[in-house]
């Protein structure tokens, strides 16, 4: 169903009962572009830091505009053993409310628009029929300029806007706008004889709409009712109506209740995503940092400057994700799906050993056939995630005993993918973990040069040759990171670089002090909105909370407990059981929380379980400290079948094997996870 | 005539020769917004020099997109008495002409874009079929690049992106591309033993091409042409045809002229604005300061640092300009016409004393009919701008001895308004003089000062009660212009701050004493092309000289002799006649053009006499010095008949005077230009 400024109000009711009735739903947004700076390449290091990648993403991410969202409602119909869905595309427009709104501006990023183009996109109902929205502080703000008018309107001084020292008394009309306004005098007196109720006057500028404010407000205090009408070409006039006291009141009455409506359409989308927020349902896309983070920026609050911070937002607004990319690139999918592109992947899915869910698209909706791309259409793209999903859930139920041909979207078998999203080509961390610490690989293998702008890669290769296989990850113009195949070369390849001159080699280790130090030295100021209309970074957990049940001190939802498939949990090798972590004499210190005072020991450090879902049980309790490996849902599970005897898996792995080793070096410390190249 | 990617090769020629044959051109642009900055009110202070405000404009509007070109030629017909006009809108729009050109960001302000929404802005005509252009240092650079390409494949390295150290040999093939790479060589092997001609391998990813690419190269070095083939869904896949010598060679040679054509194309609109600069007609625009600034940024390039190198490149780009809103501000029509918004100067140029004139649209160009209004189409903008123009220069005739009927863009009538711009919002600076140094009004009267952010309009009215009529012009939260009444009165202003603790007062003198300080302090850094696609501040006057004809030594071009009418110019008290210059001992020195070495003595400075225009008719003499009021076009004028004559224009003088002064203060010591409001 599309759905524009047009049918938004109408459609609203739609949206929120169909999110309400849904096991799960899926997302998916359309921007007007991607990096406003570094090219994607410099933008996604693949040794980037999740704090690194998070803080680039919303410096040269987040003013682009999310203008189209599409939603995908799945309901299982347990009768008909089918799903039941419905995809929503939403096209979103920062519409100004008013004069004194936000004039947001946002950046095109001609590549995407040119592709988005070639793809069909209908511009003109994002810019013409965009549903408005605001966040939650724009919101509060608007409300409270709305009551300021109201109080100053009783107060008879006109609008807020033309409020000047002079605006008490008789208006100081300039000399060149004096025949025009005793013109309008004339008339209004005219009106006041006559038998006509209401006077539009010709349109005029701003300047005369505030003098004839001011004018009439001071010759007639009674008995008129001044408005300004604007016409659909966006002409001003002033409409003035002859009225007794009752009517008058009745006018303004209506017009308080006209701008209460007018401002709860202006909340517009927002409120959709207030209804996804407010299920708790699991949300799933595909590769959706990206996504979550423009929702969050445009319709909750602007990013916070802090990746915990960050994660803490969204886990209030969306208290279960999953990412079907990520889950794609983990085991035992990550064997059997070299393209985890999601037009490969939903290609992929609908091949043995998947198998394609049975889906209706339920009464009234437009009805999607996968044979006939229309990918990058979002409500498409939602829709098509969700199958991915249904068909990866469904094969993991195919490991169970007895098997199950249906995974729900609560199963346990579902729930180590929940609330990690995937980090775009960062080599050593495959996610971000929403619900803890992120894992930290060992990088003792990694150099940090910084060399002349003219330099190419074969020139990194040529000075690192007697190193063996080199792996460049460009940061910028001047520098790279070196990972070198044996770490114990390391300290050969800073010495050696001790007396030259036109490049400089560090150890990663030395890398990250560096940036941590200026860190420290700059500080964090805070902003907040400009007056010129850029969103600034401003994170106000406090107003925000009030508005949307975000506490810090109750950050984390419960969710509810699993249903079904309870005893039939496996243990998976996940394929990052080869990972460095902080050591146990804790190097990474535990962050407390600070009013429950339970420690974030949220552990995404696995060795043969699963991976393990980010919730403590019991919020008020204390969770294992890091080093502690025996989880429940890890090793505790029944009915173990290791993955390894699922036959289209166990013929990869020995490939895998070879793979994971790098051609001639020796063994590697760090086994590298295989990002694909596809955004 | 609507002009999109589809039409645009096929009505190039009708274009340019409209342009050839026309007797003037009017221009007019829509862009994706204003300002990215202060709100407009701010960017547009009424104390602006023309150097702050040619610097603010370039900060903060450039980075919006100039989309929709109107165009409208105007040929007049001596035997019908009438003009025949050629409307056409443009739509245009930065379309990257390959992967590696630059894909360039641009802002949308979403009131802007709201705005032309309402207007039936049709946004998809521009994204999905707008023309793109390059500017001259893209163009160079895209031709540069080619002829690499072109080399490189002549030595066998493949496509350029895909160099690695390792491409003189085998491809280093990794393990996970290995089967897909065979199937290729299998499938290539077949074609040259079976009876197809061409083999369309599967869609890929660019590393797979690149592989392929070097496979290929190394394993079949004769008897191939491989070639890589876009969908029109941007999918990407890799055709191999079966050649011998010759037909290789034939096949290389026309992708090679493909090649050239692709990138004439990719030259786009910027060949329209090309053919318009070298006609060397007269341009005519409303309120075109923002238009001729984004016509240079887009099409030429980017806009340089300095505000003189701006007039000098803009006058090779546009040798004649006239802004009918400068026009219609200036006297005799000052006093006749009240607003000078475009739609409101159209209706009152249709109205006595004004003449509409005859306009016929020519054969297969939409018909504009002024009574339906279309305004905000650039192509209809245009149009009615061209009418004000020859209504306005018409009135002018109706001075002339004997009256003329029709002046033509030639005449020496309306040569006083070439090349001044109109300056928005500026209280005493009425244009920006292309030709020439600007007006220096004395600013004695008035105070910069600073305050606590949540100071309003009426604190610094409290603040000045004791002074009599101020007058407040903003510069952000925390500063503003203050204008006094009486210049004597300034000191004692700045004396009574001298121990204020909340607020601060400077004389203006004072204030761009600290901002040349400033300026000096920070120097000047030249930018470039930024890798990230942000167009960089880059003024390279030699490189963009070679290629469009600009250059310093050459700067002025001549402009050919006034047709017609010599013998009946009159001139005109132009109501700038009470401004303060810099004195005569030379406080503002002479600028020497650094070849020819005569002065820059472009004079805008008159008492009674016509603006005078700015080209010295011999480039090799020396213009009059500065204080030389007895210029030729000046006071040597035949048929000397004062505008006061003009009935309509004489009994308004009357009022003009007494709004010039100050309503209680003594009299002023200059006199305020006056400004509209309306953008």
């Amino acid at each position: 169903m599309e759905v524009t400024r047009q049918n938004f109000k109408d459609t609203l009711k739609t949206v929120c009962s169909a999110v309400e009735e849904a096991d799960f739903l899926a997302i998916d947004g359309e921007f007007s572009g991607i990096s406003d700076g570094p090219n994607v390449s410099a933008l996604t290091n693949g040794l980037d830091t999740p704090e690194q990648r998070y803080a680039k993403l919303k410096k040269h991410s987040m003013d682009f505009l999310l203008f189209q969202f599409g939603l995908c409602t799945f309901k299982y119909d347990q009768e008909k053993s089918k799903y039941i869905i419905k995809p929503f595309n939403f096209y979103v427009f920062p519409k100004p409310f008013n004069r004194t709104s936000p004039d947001l501006k946002f950046i095109c990023q001609s590549s995407s628009i040119d592709f988005l183009a070639s793809q069909g996109f209908d511009f003109n109902k994002v810019f013409c029929n965009g549903i408005p929205y605001l966040n939650q502080d724009e919101e509060v703000q608007l409300r409270e300029q709305s009551e300021e008018r109201r109080n100053q309107q009783a107060n008879g001084v006109g609008t807020p806007s033309f409020i000047s020292p002079s605006s008490k008394g008789p208006a100081h009309v300039p000399e060149e706008h004096k025949d025009f306004i005793n013109r309008v005098i004339g008339k209004v007196e005219a009106l006041l004889t006559n038998s006509e109720k209401t006077l539009d006057l010709e349109p005029c500028t701003g300047f005369q709409r505030k003098l004839i404010y001011q004018t009439l407000n001071w010759k007639f205090s009674k008995g008129l009712h001044v408005e300004t009408v604007e016409t659909e070409k966006k002409e001003r006039y002033i409409q003035v109506i002859k009225v007794d006291d009752e009517e008058r009141k009745r006018r303004e009455q209506q017009k308080r209740e006209r701008e209460q409506e007018e401002l709860n359409d202006a909340v517009g989308f927002s409120r959709v995503i207030h209804a996804i927020s407010k299920s708790g349902k699991l949300v799933v896309g595909h590769n959706m940092l990206l996504d979550v983070m423009h929702t969050i920026h445009q319709f909750y609050c602007p990013l916070p400057e802090d990746l915990q911070d960050f994660k803490e937002v969204t886990m209030c607004v969306f208290p279960r994700l999953l990412d079907t990319k990520l889950m794609a690139s983990t085991q035992p999918f990550k064997e059997m799906i070299t393209n985890t592109s999601l037009a490969e992947l939903e290609k992929q899915v609908k091949e043995a050993p998947f198998k394609s869910p049975q889906v209706e698209t339920a009464e009234g909706f437009h009805s999607y056939d996968t044979a006939q791309e229309q990918l990058h259409e979002a409500g498409y793209d939602a829709y098509i995630t969700g199958l991915c999903f249904i068909s990866m859930a469904n094969y993991l139920g195919s490991f169970l005993t007895p098997p199950k041909a249906y995974i729900s979207a609560h199963s346990k078998v579902v729930e180590p993918f929940f609330n990690k999203l995937f980090l775009m080509r960062i080599i050593d961390i495959p996610y971000l973990n929403l619900t803890g610490p992120d894992l930290q690989p060992k990088r003792d293998h990694v150099l940090f040069v910084t060399f002349p702008k003219e330099w190419k890669t074969s020139d990194l290769y040529q000075l690192f040759s007697a190193f063996g296989n080199i792996q460049v990850s460009w940061l910028d113009d001047t520098s790279a990171f070196v990972s070198l195949s044996q770490t114990d070369q390391v300290q050969i390849a800073v010495n050696t670089s001790r007396y030259a001159e036109s490049y400089r080699i560090q150890t990663y280790a030395e890398y990250i002090k560096g940036k941590q130090q200026d860190k420290e030295k700059l500080g964090q100021t805070p902003k907040s909105w400009g007056e010129d209309g850029w969103l600034k970074p401003h994170y106000t957990s406090a107003s925000t909370a009030a508005t949307f049940g975000y506490h810090k001190g109750l950050r984390k939802r419960s969710i509810s407990p699993a249903e079904g498939e309870q005893g039939g949990d496996a243990p998976i090798t996940d394929g990052w059981s080869q990972y460095s972590f902080p050591d146990a004499t804790g190097s990474k210190k535990m962050k407390l929380d600070d009013k429950s005072g339970h420690a974030e020991a949220i552990e995404s450090k696995t060795s043969e379980g699963w991976l393990k879902t980010g919730d403590a049980p019991d919020p008020a309790g204390s969770s294992p400290p890091p080093e502690d490996e025996g989880s429940p849902e890890g090793n505790d599970a029944e009915g173990t079948v290791p993955w390894q005897q699922a036959p289209a898996v166990h013929g990869r792995k020995g490939q895998k094997k070879k793979k994971q080793q790098k051609p001639k070096g020796p063994e590697p410390t760090t086994s590298l996870f295989e990002v694909p190249e596809v955004w």
